[in-house]
This record gives C-alpha cells, structure tokens and sequence, in this order.
C-alpha cells in the first residue's frame, strides 16, 4: 500500500487534505508541530483527528528561539488585521518565517526514511493569511527541492508534494470536506491562544466566511 | 553592517567558508546542529571556531527520530565506504535524508528573523560524499525557495545563499582556507564518533587526500 506523509496542523484545511488523501488509497502517517505557537490548542485537534481515521500521528516538536512572529507564545500581545481586506494588503504580524519549508523539509526527511510516496499538504492561496508559503510558484520550488535534495530523487524516485487544495476558496474545501465526511467539530482555527476560538483573528475570519459562503453550520462552538 | 547566518558544523569546509563570509564584511552569526549525529564531537570544534573570530554560535538542536543514516548515534554499527571510488559510485549509507534541506530552512527562518542579507554554507560538489544535497543544481533550487517562500523575498529583498567552496576541490579549499588563517588543528572531520579521528571514514580519507594534494601537513592529530 503506497505512503504518504500528511501535514495535519488540526484545522479546516489540513484534516481535508487527511481524508482527501486516503480517498486517493494512501497509508496516512500524520505529522504536526509544536513550534511554540500561542494556539497549541491545535496540537490537541491534530491528534483527535487522526485518531477518528486510525492514522498515527507523529508531534514535531521544534523550538525556534528567534523573534519574528506575533504568533509565537512568547511574542507579547498580538494584534489581528482588522478586516479582510486588510490581509490582502499586506502578510500579516502572523507569519512565521520560513515555516512551511521547515515543515516540508522535515517531512520530506521522514517520507524519505518510511519510503513513503508523497507529501500531502493543505496549503491554500484563494482564502488565506496572504503567507508567501502558501503560494503555487512556492510549491513548484519545493517540488524541484525534494527531486534535486533527495537521495530517492536523484535516483528517480521523488517524493510527490501534493497540495489538492491550492486553488480552491474556503466554501469550495468545506464543501468538500463535508462530501469526505470531515469531522469539523474537531477542527480548530484560532491563532489567538484561548480555550475558545476569538471570532476576531484572520483564521477565524476566514473560517467564518467560509462556512457562510458554502451555506453550512460550523458545529466548533465558534463565537463566530 | 550587512548580517549573514553561517552553517558552521566543524569542518575545514564550512570553517573555510566563514573567514571567507567575513572577508567579503559580513557580520557573521554561525549556526550549528546537533541532530543526533555520531560525531557530535563536530560542535566542539565549530564552538571553537567560532570563538576564534568572536562570532556567535548558535547550536539548534533538532531530534529526527527516524531511522535512515548509519551516520545516526542510534543507528547501530557504521561501515565506511571501503575507497573514494566506491563513494564515487553510490551514495554512501552516511546520507541524512534531507539534512541540508531542514538545515537550510532553519537558516532561513533565523536569517529572516534577524534580517541578514545572506546565508553561507561550505558545501561542495568535488570532493564529497555523493550527498544530492551538495549538488550545484540543488542549490538553484533552494534560492528560490529563498526567494518565493519568505516575506522579505516575495518584498524584494530575498536573501541569498551563497555556496562559495562548491565548485572547487578539497585541495583548492585548503589552500584558500590557510590563505584566509583558518585554524584546520581546531576543525574535525571524522564521521565515526569517537575522541580521535578514525582516518578511514569517507570525511577522513577525503581530508587526507585534500590535504596531500594541498601540500600541507594537516595538524588535527588525525591518524592519516
């Protein structure tokens, strides 16, 4: 049975990239990471997660002592973009450098090592924080990077880096999600690192929008 | 002053490539990893490296629990590579999946965070290991990835990775490096994790053979 290694950060987009993955046949070797983000609380919905689809998940924990995000823990107060419109103007306090590429390099590490197949990943760039990991150009340099900087690459076996989600708005994967059998109510969206989802933060925003969009009840206890 | 990050992990090649980075008037702040390696002897050296030309260090320690290189502490007995025409000819059980692709990435993220211009790493392409990530075309690759999956690259600004020893030979490298006042008796090479160089590993017979072809005695008190 073909592998495959999932980025599962416990929200909307990730846990429909699982199920959209196994509905493709793969073996699911879920990875998350504890990278001292104020919303750790996702950590707890990776796990539950991959729990309902008996995938094993695996937590990476990494301690990135540097400054540069408002949505490390330790980064003080952090202030959301206002509206939408305002996330589209410029990337917001909230990223985080060079993330998804930490994430991918660490999980083309460990595909290559269980000789899984691929990498799936729930990036999105229709609905979304406006991060520059999160773009098609990027995963099209990030493909080059798992053929040229592996060992089953060079050999002519590359590990795929797979992002069925790329292109889609948010109502277009709660849609789908819905159709896989998603359970939503797991999910968790908010960055601002209380028990209960803010309402106010750009993940919340944009969860919000999306289920009003796709015409479905969120079921997480969102304020939203 | 221009900033740059500097993968420093002991050896003649990376020490060579920060009295390079600091003769073209980089600021440089090294980064080193212990990820599990056999020869964690290496950070000594880099710590002293680095503190030969009052430079910071900073060891990033990153646990990769999987399996996938005798060159792992966990990993069991090591054999070498029995000539360098056999590591011409596979590459050798040695390789880290990934290695240089998450370190890279942390660079990045640390590059980022504390807005250095450039990235330096002592890979090279001649005289090595066979490692995929060590190669030219590899390398293109990354600095797109610099450039399209970072706030300041997709601003303009992105930050380069320079790879300045790839080309040459390991003799070439030698003869620059003690052009430059690189201490080579502070630098260690051997992969086999003991007090003293084993003088057969692959990083042993190429130093050696660098070395002779240099014209240079080698002062490391390695047994070659």
């Amino acid at each position: 049975m073909k592998k495959a290694i999932v980025l599962l950060s416990g929200g909307i987009d990730s846990a429909t990239t699982l199920y959209w993955a196994k509905t493709k046949g793969y073996k699911c070797f879920c990875l998350t990471f504890d990278y001292g983000q104020r919303h750790k609380r996702e950590i707890k919905s990776a796990r539950a997660i991959a729990r309902k689809v008996a995938c094993p998940l695996f937590v990476f924990k990494i301690n990135l002592p540097w400054k540069g995000s408002t949505l490390f823990r330790n980064s003080g107060k952090i202030s959301f973009p206002k509206s939408l419109a305002e996330i589209k103007k410029r990337i917001p306090s909230t990223y985080v450098p060079s993330r998804n590429t930490i994430f991918l390099s660490i999980a083309l590490s460990y595909a290559e090592s269980i000789r899984a197949q691929a990498i799936f990943i729930g990036a999105n760039a229709i609905d979304f924080s406006g991060y520059p990991d999160c773009r098609p150009n990027y995963y099209t340099a990030f493909k080059k990077i798992a053929r040229l900087g592996t060992k089953c690459g060079v050999e002519g076996n590359p590990i795929s880096i797979l992002v069925p989600l790329l292109k889609k708005t948010k109502a277009q994967i709660i849609k789908l999600g819905k159709k896989l059998g998603v359970p939503f109510e797991l999910t968790w969206s908010c960055y601002a690192g209380r028990n209960k989802p803010c309402g106010k933060c750009d993940a919340c925003s944009l969860r919000k929008k999306g289920f009003i969009e796709a015409g479905i009840t969120d079921a997480c206890g969102c304020k939203t």
